[in-house]
């Protein structure tokens, strides 16, 4: 078992225990008074994990209610965002009481976007069941449902105040679901990690799971302690990000997140390489890494469609991408320049 | 002229400056760099100061989107937040950008919710424009929707980057709005101010209202600063809104939210003196001070109504109301009680 504190404005911990799923109560017993819990999930999540979770909170003298909502991004929405506000007023959640996200990202972003907004926030806790939520979106505080014009444009920056990482949970988790997380996985390891990237070079990560995770969580820690609300330091984060969005947007979808981030470090890598910034040998690296853990170097995506993604902020003058590139593995720097130019790098990079 | 800096989290300035409108891009030109404004209105404003307001903006060099919705407290629901959101992300404003409440308390609320989480948060701007929003609502950061269970369950604490207040909109306000926010005025009487409950018994407040409007925000500064998140102090700005909000509710919103205080301010104050804690001589003079300014003393509501609209978190165990209780004309102090006790309490008093 591994705990790390995140010291944000309202310090937090993570706690990662493989089989600590049964023990959730007693973890949360030892943080919180006695209060009411409304579990949210959604339909994948339920049939596996939820009677286990409702149990051990209910053992540890907690009231339970739940919230199941269908799987899948296009639920992260307004309305069932308003769904889920409306079920925690007719339950009676007081400011005391408490959510808990028990799920992937969509989960925890919707779950913890209505704990940042009920009775203008409560306290929440993320169980996070997919390998992506595990080493990135549990963590940080950032919360939002899409709208229409784009993903994750309505939201707020709210920490959980505890976080829950039972690895034995991906049992379960679909391959290709695990593929996407290690889209990110592989993310943190060519941003700050050249250790990380040996390991996952040779396959070891199935071995060193609690080790891997921690690993990722501690350089979200460091990025998110330094910039809680995203104007500096953890716009590293978005490495592939800004590709990678436009490309899952551009695809309508059909490509996972993890995949999308994948095709945007390589896009991003492709140009650097082109620009003397990053080295021939290290591109090929992180190429093979990523087909080696089944995820795509390229997408084939509606060129005008990419690029209008990209440029969603265009019609603005003066406005500019601040672009990740990665100069070696395990270090990366940050390029400020409109979504025109960045349009014009990837198209050296040969993305298109 | 005159200017009050709140020093929340985010510190800033709100000026009275009757006529001010004219020069609002001027004012806000000193203060912030040029960019795009959302200006958020409703259909009783938009006719009356729209034009004028995107007069004065452009001139000032900002680029200037609307937003307008049908008036009334119908309106702040999730539905037109959503719409709201959504022409926000059309018109692709961006974190540095702006939205900008020209309203009342209803307009204020909902644009300040909007600005709260859009993007995960963008600076926004308060020009109210009734006298309710001038001397409460517009300042202290407290932004929200209804759900179907009650009013402002869902929201934020966001404070505004700017407010400013023309005393002179308030001459084509309606009566009954004008003795709505009369209510809020003689609640911040009641609770921190002797001087001016003599000022508005001796009805001078017309005379005087650049000095009754930066009074009563001084004292909502005092709490505000003491208490960004309402934890605490903030909590005596709830003198006569327990019964008053379930009173309100009760009459299906027919009633007025300041004559709703006035009423909830009276049921207390008639508890209190029977219980020898409010003398009897300033019960009487709070009675007429709120029928010389046109506001009613009690409401005959269905009891079974408000009594549940009182203890909505009955359910829950241990749960407690503070109670805002006058002792003076100028001071009140905090009781605790649940809210059975706080139904018993009104009952002493006569309120049914």
């Amino acid at each position: 078992m591994e705990t790390i504190r995140i010291q944000t404005g309202r310090a937090y911990d993570v706690v990662i225990s493989p089989g600590g799923l049964k023990d959730l109560g007693k973890f949360l017993g030892e943080r919180q008074k006695e209060c009411k819990i409304c579990v949210v999930t959604d339909s994948h999540v339920a049939p596996l994990y939820l009677e286990k979770t409702q149990k051990t909170l209910e053992e540890s003298g907690f009231a339970v209610t739940t919230f199941v909502f269908p799987a899948g991004e296009k639920s992260k929405n307004p309305t069932v965002l308003v769904e889920l506000l409306e079920h925690l007023a007719e339950e009676s959640l007081a400011r005391t009481d408490l959510i808990l996200a028990l799920g992937g990202g969509v989960v925890g972003d919707l779950a913890g976007f209505a704990a940042a907004i009920y009775l203008r926030g409560i306290h929440f806790v993320q169980v996070p069941t997919t390998l992506l939520a595990m080493v990135d979106s549990s963590v940080g505080g950032k919360t939002a449902v899409d709208l229409k014009a784009g993903k994750n444009l309505c939201g707020a920056f709210w920490q959980p105040s505890f976080v829950l990482i039972d690895p034995d949970l991906l049992q379960t988790l679909p391959p290709e679901e695990y593929t996407c997380g290690m889209g990110e996985v592989i993310k943190y390891a060519l941003l700050y990690d050249k250790e990380l990237f040996q390991l996952l070079e040779q396959g070891k990560e199935e071995t060193e799971l609690v080790c891997v995770i921690a690993s990722c969580i501690r350089h979200k820690q460091a990025a998110v302690e330094a910039d809680e609300f995203d104007r500096g330091a953890r716009q590293f984060l978005n490495l592939g990000h800004t590709f990678g969005h436009a490309v899952e947007l551009a695809s309508n979808y059909h490509l996972s997140h993890g995949a999308a981030v994948a095709v945007g470090m390589m896009a991003v890598a492709n140009a650097a390489k082109k620009k003397g910034l990053f080295s021939e040998e290290e591109t090929n690296r992180l190429a093979a890494l990523l087909q080696q853990k089944g995820l795509p170097i390229r997408y084939d995506a509606d060129r005008e469609l990419v690029n209008a993604a990209i440029g969603r902020d265009k019609k603005k003058a003066g406005y500019r991408i601040s672009l990740v590139v990665p100069r070696r593995i395990g270090y990366c720097e940050l390029m400020p320049m409109t979504p025109e130019e960045a349009v014009e790098f990837y198209a050296v990079g040969g993305a298109f």
